[in-house]
């Protein structure tokens, strides 16, 4: 008889259930299944939510999550069941070039996880993919609990917003976009020494948040006001270093509008249509870098994981409200609705 | 009555003349004139003078110089007369936060030559501009003076592109383009300590060099052929760093097709009509830098100068003929029909 589990499923846009689904199983040597102790709604999900991008009808969704192993394959060599794991939301195998060179998240021998908003779920390539957490989650509180969560995804996002725009010591930083990933990138320049971080944010809540992060200035203007605040801000030459988290061509242009010329535009919010003119950026020396975030690399090799272990940073403040997975359509309606910045699932 | 001078003048597209102008004579007090005591072509002039890209009828033309400072202007500190100086393509104010960020060549406040091919030249913002170099002409060897003069562009402009690309040691780099600048970045791949080195040439003379000067690799192959041969030499996964020398959509199309996951073009072709999806290099985490090159910062804060002083490198073997400013006609068209890699103007 088939054990089954709760998971969320996407039925259509605007609309997601849940139900109960076969649970998940080992089906390779060196897979693992965790038990989900906290996942969450990501803005990204919103892109389906919506009926912006294209999603299968029923079908299970979730790429961040953190939980307890369950089982292990027999190739497994990393975790035993019983271990606590933050599990980045790109799988990877953690051997080759490309993961050798810190860019897990692009493993061509690993995908993206897209089943994490249920019970349970199976994690490929275990030992090249999940980050181990001492002890178990009974021995975190709630708040370590919930920043631990974002290191699977939004607050590697926003570091690799800053790692990519090559944030430095002094640096004058401008992050673009207020929501989980902006704000976590405001951290992230913190961390990498930033003096000044200007946040965009035309939304109270988010604005407040972001200072608590770090941002010395808040900017609600958008596009050309936008650029000439900023450049007034920095004698006219600009800011040393720009976090796109938004990845529309409007907030890119904004960004390239911005920035000092030699700055680089960290990216790591989903393009969509957006076209980058090689002749504009060229003569101004401004790079672009960023994709999908090498979470593992950033959590473990970069300290993440220390910082939010040590309190250093709290990055879980960007949830501003919690479900459990029943409620899974009231989480996705508050994000819809910018009612919370981030909505927690907790089980 | 004023003082004259032999400059080079481009005519129209297809003819260049020698004729007699004002000698270049102080403006500002941050000025200085220099004697002219090597010149050269670029590449990037053969677009003006193929009738590509605009360029005024009868003008002055050139950005590559070394020299012997003539007069020195009321504000000028760091040379004074007699002294032998390296003048890099742009001019720059030197105190900016762009350029004290090392990225000089685009100085808001700065500019770039256009009246190298002459016998004197008149040098804005000097002491933030010049690279001093230890003696006089007469100190060093003709070879020396070759690759002095190749540090006031394309051995910085190939450095440019190995930083950008950020090269380091161990890396598998691919170098797009054998002209002189590509032939510099071979060099300066090797610099950084790229271990595999391939240069895509298609022409014997210029391959030879680049064999001489590091790579390690010929590909003559072009588009999706180039791309699978550097795939297969790579296991599938690409090369570490791309150094784009050329600025066409094909070479940057190809860059793309055969950079591994997570690495960065460096790009310092000037690009004619290139539009990069955001889309294509986000999923791969390609980062995209680069522009004109801050020649000074190369040359003095990355070793360029003395690298040149103490052999290390001999970037002037790019030049394979050279020719007095009378000839001027016979240096363009040998670089328009590829007959040499780049031509020197001697005086």
């Amino acid at each position: 008889m088939t054990e089954m589990m709760k998971a969320a499923i996407f039925v259509e846009p605007g609309k997601m259930a849940v139900e109960e689904v076969p649970k998940a199983t080992l089906e390779q040597d060196d897979d693992i299944v965790i038990r989900v102790v906290r996942t969450c709604v990501c803005g990204s999900d919103l892109w389906f939510f919506r009926g912006l991008s294209g999603q299968a009808a029923h079908s299970q969704v979730g790429h961040e999550s953190i939980g307890v192993v369950e089982e292990v394959g027999a190739a497994v060599e990393s975790v035993k069941p019983g271990d606590f794991v933050v599990v980045p939301f790109p799988y990877s195998c953690g051997k080759c070039p490309v993961c050798k060179a810190g860019f897990e998240s692009v493993c061509p021998h690993g995908g993206y996880f897209s089943a994490c908003q249920a019970e349970y779920l199976r994690v490929p390539e275990a030992d090249g993919t999940v980050v181990k957490v001492l002890g178990s989650p009974e021995d975190y509180s709630d708040e370590q609990l919930a920043s631990l969560l974002t290191i699977s995804d939004v607050m590697s996002t926003g570091y690799h917003a800053a790692a990519s725009a090559e944030v430095k010591p002094g640096d004058t930083a401008v992050v673009m976009g207020d929501g989980a990933v902006g704000l976590c990138g405001v951290i992230a320049a913190k961390m990498r020494g930033a003096t000044r971080i200007i946040a965009m944010s035309r939304h109270e809540d988010r604005a407040a948040l972001a200072r608590e992060f770090g941002a010395t200035d808040i900017v609600p203007e958008r596009d050309q006001a936008a650029i000439d605040k900023v450049l007034g801000m920095t004698d006219g030459y600009g800011a040393d270093a720009v976090l796109e988290c938004v990845g529309s061509k409007q907030s890119f242009d904004t960004a390239i509008g911005l920035i000092r010329r030699g700055g680089v535009i960290g990216r790591v919010g989903l393009p969509h249509d957006v076209e980058i003119s090689a002749e504009g950026t060229f003569y101004g020396n401004i790079g672009i870098k960023g994709g999908p975030a090498p979470v593992r690399h950033y959590d473990l090799d970069e300290g993440l994981l220390d910082a939010v272990l040590k309190g250093e940073i709290n990055p879980g403040r960007v949830f501003t409200a919690e479900y459990d997975l029943d409620h899974i359509q009231d989480a996705y309606e508050a994000m819809d609705q910018r009612k919370v910045i981030k909505a927690l699932i907790g089980f």
